[in-house]
């Protein structure tokens, strides 16, 4: 898993990179739809331990980011054992909400077999919506 | 799972009832975003069996119908052990193409804890589009 | 999934069916093997339920069932909407552990697809084992 | 994911790191007990490329390891974000099956959190048994 990663990264990108267990494919020999969205979140934990953050401290700041909405368009199969890139970034940065945008690429880091997004609000541990502090602002959102 | 649903179907919806499990929810408590992908899985088998036909028939007699695009609108909540019903209907047919949309509810029917839809190509078993044989809109499309 | 199953239970077992779904399945085209140990977990809620209890409210009177240990014995294979008829009962039933023991039939009941079994500890809700209660015992295990 | 690990290899051990993510925890705030056998898969496979093969490739070549019986037993919690250590070894090897053991250790290598192991047949495409070819042995069994 210590491959560097052939794709490209744009602005503002993490590159996360995922091999297709066995356990995550289906019988039509592909990677299953959901686990799309397993991958998802393992980019943007990669993502934000880029960012130097973890998940658990932001949430042990006080910040909780639940999924509101969560899109995939699938453009070609992965199989087993493909090692896929996946470039994480932050879009539509609002007050007390944002999206992350994904894109999954093959090995060679050309052809895209899916993208997609998380639509994520920014609450308080009691799922009440609050303004994204200025300390995650920094971390998380692209300069303005 | 013999529990007869309290949610009222609506016209051309089928209903499935779906226990969350341990393994499907998260250390937030809460059932994890991508089992909504599976359980929507499960609906549109429940809604092929409603409509006299297995998945695997289908494939049998040689449509294939991958998921193209899938997205989920989280609005509540689900705990273990909670009974959700599913609602699950065939949306927007088209020749080569068609959408099931699907409404997750409480266990009384009346709070809708997620909604979302799943879009399926017709392929044969090449993966080419091929145009939605007569058998299948009788069975899975509204009638006109 | 109101279908009678098949399958004779044993004395002291429960009988829950599953569907196997597309998402459960492999590129061998089989049910995933730690698929299993999810449906084992489908098999014991239904004993618990058969028992007039919940899980759930197991924990809320402050006893706790995490797996100590865990074990499936893979027979045959389960396919894509395969309908399996799972028997589960507790064996050794002791102080502060018991283990439950599982049988996964096919849907005429005849063969025997998989065996296994979960061993439980009784904790507090820190994780200390504790003696199951004399409630528990009266409802999950066997007359001596 | 290019962190060395901390943990020390055994002889003909191979190591693989897994991130516990969001999706693999339940509500007891735990990695769920199914997970450990998806992670064994992984670390398996990592055990594989490190000798220098792919199961895709072993599979090309005809050979087939379907999984007989899998036991895990879990000795302590893991977390959201956690890194764990997973060491992968053949013990057992015969003439048509073997076996693969793993150890799951914290991220400092000193606490051993679950062990497992599971069997494997060695099988032709059609599932009948086959003696493990020469060039499987040299590449998976430890030398004699």
């Amino acid at each position: 898993m210590n491959n560097m990663p052939s794709a490209q990264a744009q602005e503002d990108e993490v590159l996360y990179l995922h091999r297709v267990s066995y356990g995550e494919t289906d019988c039509m020999g592909v990677l299953y739809y959901a686990e799309y969205l397993h991958i998802f979140e393992r980019a943007r934990t990669a993502f934000t331990h880029a960012r130097g953050l973890s998940y658990k401290e932001v949430e042990t700041r006080g910040i909780y980011l639940p999924v509101r909405e969560a899109l995939c368009r699938y453009r070609g199969p992965a199989r087993y054992d493909d090692l896929l890139t996946v470039a994480c970034r932050v879009a539509k940065p609002r007050r007390a909400s944002f999206t992350f945008a994904y894109r999954i690429l093959d090995e060679s880091g050309t052809a895209l077999l899916a993208e997609g997004w998380t639509e994520h609000a920014c609450t308080n541990a009691q799922g009440k919506p609050v303004a994204a502090p200025d300390w995650f602002r920094r971390a998380f959102f692209p300069p303005a």
